[in-house]
């Protein structure tokens, strides 16, 4: 291994290189800019051979050996890749940005600093109905009389929270203090680092339809502006590997078998036997209508 | 080493086991209390011991040893332990509370519930001056004429946040979205779980003077009223090696040492060329008044 | 959520408290034994819902809960359980162990201590053979009558180790130096401490016949022996939703969907499209053998 | 802060490009390489900066800023640079190393690969004795007709352990089992890669004279040969508040104030009181002879 002691030249990734230091837009006030980072598609493929030894080298494709890694979840070469993004962000989405933790962090302080006077407006189309089914989203969008009737309450208000804020702060409140009533909505700048592996790990779970809809346009953003350019070749990978792929459980995997070979019925009293159905058995519990739209996309059909 | 084969019989902390749930009262309507824990002084010392063998086990006392691993920095036996908190807490108290990242988290969810219904409340006697030294400080309290003023004016502000996003509520928005307005210091509430090595760290951080009033409350807080209670001689050996403990500089050590000779010209103009002085060497810079501070601790007096 | 504020009486999981200290012998004379541990299955059950605040208490049954969270990879609720063992392994299966970087240890310190005086042993049937197909695997065995002159060597390779050892030490040298030339088998102990997220994920590592057989045997015994008494609802969600899961990439749901409709031209020319055979397109790669595997799962046949 | 929206273009550290891909000697065949590298000291200022808002920049020059932050443990700004290294090291010193979890590491495989075929060697007058005082150190070498003894048997060693390797690859024993007999001392190689925070963690233990030698070579040639290169003046504040500072407990700092006074006697009493010494009170224990060492510096003498 010890032959490639030969001396090495740092070239960028030019089509990274180029977007350097730019802002991406996201949402009414907040940016994601790239301000460095470290390693490329070929330093994934560099540190996976490390392990291999020099057999390798000439037998792989470095396309295959990364689709090879993301699969089998090979994560620590992903780990030899950072990136370091300057970001504005409202403060309520930072709150759910920041539980993850393996990132290094350095954010704007409104204890030593004046706030950044910017809040996260919502336009008269943007305000979202409360889903009813799933207790954590949304679903769909008020009407837009009453829309616009809400922006001009959130209006109001930011212009009140934005005058109690500075009256405390000319009255000499401490910053620390003053800030306790600024609303969650404040936006906040920061320097977020985080090794590739990490950043996967974020963005399969925040560009999510899961996930909030403010936190799922920085991370889109951040993989379909960034990271796609930066590793055109794990991104790929992440695609197919990640992002459409389909995890079926154990129980999935016996129902589906069953419905293969056309058995329906037993398919149906299976289901039943684990529960997933409420309510003398005719309701569809989540597991039941989890497994349909999976069901829909392999060209089955749920026998419920 | 292998002989310690025998039965394991769990028996509790005592003291600890007595107040298991209890609440401790933080701030105007935040507490912290213990939900379950791990460990005591003794299963740090049967942790250190497995690294030393059964050579040790007559020679070292508990106490002593503990003293040795705490002053020594030898941290692994203190990751023995755990300690898992339910605290109520101001958001923006929480905001610098989860920055410390090697902890376990579960916390109240406002995508999926209502908010708790609770905002931290200043006293007329609680709102602080901006220091003008420490840029992220506070110094002293505010006038009680000004105090109660600002007291009203948040508490009206309080009522018409509450307002705004129960009519949000009532209009359908999205719980997520309906949020966003509320102020910085709405209470939530968090499962907190930890291991010690990182917990006395988060509290000789927190404990600290530079720490934030809030955080400083919840920290001393469980500081004081849960760790000493738990392991007393770790607590102890805290106190010595951390609390009250001195870091001397490079520099410091041989201005002492000069100090210490009587040789007050030399120290001063040692410290002159490290460029502790600034606006023609005439007034003391941070590390002047750092280790003057010092300098009273161990008798000496500072030559500036 | 403030109402359970009520005192709290710690009860352990009687399953796992009887086996406390036991010790679970694995290989030769290595063993796993349970020191100490934190949490059961209602304590995830517990901070799961403290993030969903009290709505959800009467609904929910802990089974499904913890079935919901595993499956959505809801992980933090998992973080607040604890397990504490004390192993004995040989160092090159220790090497494995200890690079799962989350967990606290306290290893026996042959700086400190003499080693200790073990050294896995190899019974003449257990030489395995080197995989060809699988560069870091193994295949079946040597023939017995090369497994006894194996073992043979071995044992008298050890006797030449120890004595080299010990001679070192009679003459004074430091044991920091006299060990490095131990084998790599020899035996060490650790105290292993470690939360239940990171614990199923070495697991599902670790129990894959993909890892070595010794830290396989290992990853068993606590998965089996211990894990599945503890927490006996997260131990069944874990098998049905992670070890007898199946997890399909985007092209293989594609390639799925077209054998289900019956459309065997279009799967076998979709995958050579993507490369999966080699060869002139003759001998089926690695992901064409694959996914193989998984329809046979299914029931499906792969038309290569 | 949103000013600095203007295009970064990439320069990097000169002194470390011109030495990428070099290789610095360790040990008999050892080496450390920087492969690559993110951030400078520029770039700690930076980050510290997004903390402060706008308002420091005129303010604060560079050095004195990076030496208040490294003073303070405002650690976060230092997580912003990483260090990738090539490293190759005997196996007993990299089970030290490995132990540092904060970092990502590719390492060789000896499943997949046939080891390397290295062992590190110990000159005639390279044997330490084993130290009495410090039961895990050494002090002092081998006799040099002993040491020539030593190393001969060593060789000899080496040699049959290569041959028994060697032996059972060629009968076919898995690369994964026929590893298990080499010594602890065998070369293995990786790449390790490690934010700054951690780096100068991990230094400032195992440049200390308590690591083992081995160790210490490796992290005194990455300190003193790559980062004080790479960052300057972070080096220079490492060296005067880490390696050359002094912690002096709160009982040392009592201590000495009565020094300095000259009150030898209340001292003397106050530290028998403390238990710091052992068999009727004469023998001075540890702590009493660490604060003797400590003293020792400042000019002042232990009044035992």
């Amino acid at each position: 291994m010890t032959e490639n002691s030969e001396r090495i030249i740092r070239t960028g990734v030019p089509a990274l290189e180029e977007m350097l230091g730019d802002k991406i837009n996201v949402l009414d006030d907040g940016f994601v800019r790239v301000v460095d980072y470290m390693g490329s598609d070929e330093s994934i493929v560099q540190a996976a051979r490390v392990s291999y030894g020099k057999g390798t080298k000439q037998v792989s494709q470095d396309r295959g050996l990364i689709r090879y890694l993301l699969r089998n979840r090979h994560t620590t070469p992903f780990e030899m890749c950072e990136l370091k993004l300057h970001i504005r962000v409202p403060m309520d989405c930072w709150r759910q940005w920041i539980r993850h933790r393996t990132a290094n962090v350095n954010e704007y302080s409104t204890r030593y600093s004046v706030a950044i006077d910017a809040m996260r407006k919502t336009q008269p189309d943007e305000w979202r109905l409360q889903s009813e089914l799933n207790k954590q989203g949304s679903l769909g969008s008020m009407d837009n009389t009453i829309g616009k009737a809400l922006t001009q309450e959130e209006d109001n208000f930011h212009n009140a929270c934005k005058q109690l804020y500075e009256q405390r702060l000319d009255q000499g409140v401490a910053r620390e203090q003053a800030r306790k009533d600024l609303p969650l909505c404040t936006y906040t700048e920061a320097y977020w680092k985080i090794d590739l592996h990490n950043l996967l790990h974020f963005l399969s779970l925040r560009m999510d339809h899961h996930a909030q809809y403010e936190i799922r346009e920085y991370a889109t953003a951040i993989g379909e502006k960034i990271v796609a350019k930066w590793l055109p070749l794990t991104w790929e990978a992440f695609q197919d590997y990640r992002i459409n792929a389909m995890s079926l459980s154990g129980p999935e995997v016996i129902l589906i078998g069953l419905l293969v070979k056309g058995e329906k019925e037993e398919a149906f009293s299976k289901a039943r036997e684990m529960g997933w159905f409420t309510g003398g058995d005719l309701k569809p519990g989540r597991e039941a209508r989890e497994l349909a739209t999976k069901l829909d996309r392999l060209g089955l059909k749920a026998p419920w």
